[in-house]
């Protein structure tokens, strides 16, 4: 077998591309030049590598970009993330600072959890705080503006204008989405995952998608806005495999016993192992933060797309085999997100 | 070495019988029975006994306790949670509603916290949602009641009036404390080791207290509480150990390189190993949720005292050979702090 096959490896550069086009031409028009601060508040190299990276990403685009060190990204002798809240808050306070991004992890997904809360959801440009995660749970795609402001989960999604395209009605903006789940999608609408000739809403209907992660950073609300968008979604972690979907899910059984077409996503235990989910996935995302797992390339359906969205590769050298598209990596894209969202 | 040693096994139902009074006496001059919903999303065994508890303390003071079963609790053949958030959203729209306890662990870590996020903030009597959580962490005791409305943290801990005793001043209301850390310091000033000659928020001083478990749902709140009470704080969890602290740690560091006396905590890691913590350490309480995790009574301080949160038991059979008194549980205060946060 060869070391690498006959499918297409593809630089998400391309896509990162179109999105800096558009962003460029928002900036030009914006009254000033906007201002993000980054909080570093590890030595972890992934991070340091990541906030570069943010850096280098802005000053190409003419965003201005602020890093501030705090705990041992500071100071070697001070331990992992002291100082982080405050400089959240001050950032929180400061009116010059229009978007807020914290290099994760840094205590772990308990106090991480924590910190997400307590970044203003004005500043959010990563989609975190957990308002955002419940409109994308619950295909709330607009809100009224002044919804961000309160403590309560906003508008109930029978309150919520149905999305017909992209653009929300008079009175109304985008809710944010979180910046890795979105720069997949983008992804997928790219490369024709996502099919422009079906309604708004049910682009992704008529493909399997198996997402291997179930993080509620990544995987959670990528399996949502998938399932939302019309795809039926295996959703893989360590200890089950779910299916997320919008349609009944079982041929064969009667109609008063089916689930009903949803408006949105219904979650329920996937009959497929693994191995099963992948041969009937035309998508296959991992996110699995390890450099020892990998996806069996002998289980991936033949032409299916994989995207790699872990730093360490989640796929065999041989993907290539099997997959007729391969993107190692979505970084920049993920970059794009998030200076859109800003 | 005998089963048993010498120290006061001490059940907590003396404590919570002092609050127990104090409730009925709220509520005889309420103008309704208030409400509470409980919420059972799993057939996880300990849920289940906590949650027929929950209602027959309720059913003894005359709160009315409607049990809401949902997934897994429902019908074993749905999946553990389903149906969990709407019946959340459902409760908080509820106008008869007073207040909501949901019975975790429901998904796991992250998905139970982006749950705690849609409880609102005015029904919350387990006090999981971040913005207590922000002000516990902050030493900010009291709040106008509208700061509760907004997705933001409340204010920062310089526009908070200083607490001066338990009630909070005109205009202001109590910011809720999270159920089990709120029943742990209660515990502790019944049983003498807040004093209270001292002045209020700094009773804990000079009593030096071992946290083992640094949750969001306990061990770090409670460090938290414990240490703007004064305490020296060591929070000990699986992967380091840490000191909290309102108070310079280093005798013999120069005036200059010292930290100041704070007006709330501060973290950093600890000089001490566990055995080394546990062996300054005048009260040690564990939350480890474990059959196998076990204290070491070798390891005690000769008079401690030790607390037992865990629904198993974290303390050795010997643990009174050493522990001047020993409490192996402390469920009835907690359901009693639920009920006052009610």
């Amino acid at each position: 077998m060869l070391a690498e096959g006959n499918g297409v490896l593809f630089k998400a550069d391309a896509i990162a591309e179109t999105f800096r086009a558009e962003i460029k031409a928002e900036l030009s028009s914006a009254p000033r030049v906007p201002k993000i601060v980054g909080i570093l508040a590890t030595s972890a190299a992934p991070s340091k590598f990541y906030s570069d990276f943010t850096k280098k990403q802005c000053d190409a685009l003419g965003v201005e970009f602020v890093l501030k060190k705090t705990g041992q990204a500071a100071d070697e002798s001070l331990a992992p993330g002291e100082g982080v809240e405050e400089a959240i808050i001050e950032a929180n306070e400061d009116e010059t600072v229009d978007g807020i991004m914290v290099y994760y992890p840094i205590f772990g997904l308990q106090q991480d959890h924590y910190l997400q809360q307590i970044v203003s959801p004005f500043k959010d440009v990563e989609g975190l705080h957990f308002k955002f995660h419940y409109n994308l749970y619950h295909n709330i795609r607009f809100l009224k503006p002044n919804a961000l402001v309160s403590a309560l989960p906003t508008a109930s999604s029978s309150d919520a204008p149905p999305a017909v395209n992209d653009e929300p009605p008079a009175g109304y903006v985008k809710s944010i989405l979180p910046c890795t789940p979105l720069a997949i999608v983008k992804c997928l609408e790219y490369i024709g995952v996502y099919n422009k000739l079906l309604p708004y809403g049910d682009r992704a209907y008529g493909k399997t998608i198996t997402v291997i992660n179930r993080s509620e950073v990544v995987g959670r609300p990528l399996a949502a806005l998938l399932a939302n968008d019309g795809a039926r979604v295996f959703s893989v972690d360590i200890d089950s495999i779910q299916e997320y979907t919008k349609r009944p899910r079982q041929p064969g059984v009667p109609e008063s016993a089916q689930r009903k077409y949803h408006p949105r996503h219904v979650v329920h235990p996937a009959a497929q192992s693994l191995q099963e989910a992948l041969a009937l996935s035309d998508v296959v995302v991992s996110a699995v933060p390890s450099k020892e797992y990998k996806v069996k390339t002998a289980w991936l359906k033949d032409g299916c797309v994989c995207l790699n969205v872990a730093a360490d590769k989640n796929f065999e050298a041989d993907v290539r085999e099997k997959a007729s598209l391969y993107l190692p990596t979505i970084g920049k894209v993920t970059i794009m997100m998030l200076l859109r969202n800003l």
